[in-house]
């Protein structure tokens, strides 16, 4: 099975590599952005086909070391 | 529209971070994973409801800019 686990920041914390590539987007005249933010997809092939208990594994990864949930947030998607 | 990009590197093309995040999930007993990808997700608002127009510009974004095509593959959303 594959979980796919897409890690943002939380609304409101300032996320100073969307900026940097908003800015360069500016640069070159990709004028129509208006926000960028820039998170991290981290694609986990597991080795069950139990959707419940990959949830609960992959939930367990993100709290524990994928994702700092201080300042970041966290999607799983299950294939 | 927002669109959301997401860069991953190549097949075949050594993840060190994904061999990092693999080993660190390792040591902390979750031996049920095979496989780790670390990849980029890039989310950007656009000021156009012209889904074909942000295709063309988001496509010129990733090949110029957001993803580096030698070793890495992007998909786009729109929504």
């Amino acid at each position: 099975m594959t979980a796919i686990v897409n890690i943002s920041l939380k609304q409101g914390v300032l996320d100073s590599q969307g900026k940097a590539v908003h800015h360069a987007l500016d640069s070159l005249k990709f004028t129509n952005v208006t926000d960028v933010r820039v998170g991290k997809q981290i694609v986990l092939q597991l080795d069950t086909e139990d959707k419940t208990q990959a949830m609960a594994d992959v939930t367990k990864m993100c709290e524990e070391i994928l994702a700092n949930t201080v300042i970041e947030d966290y999607k799983i998607e299950l294939h």
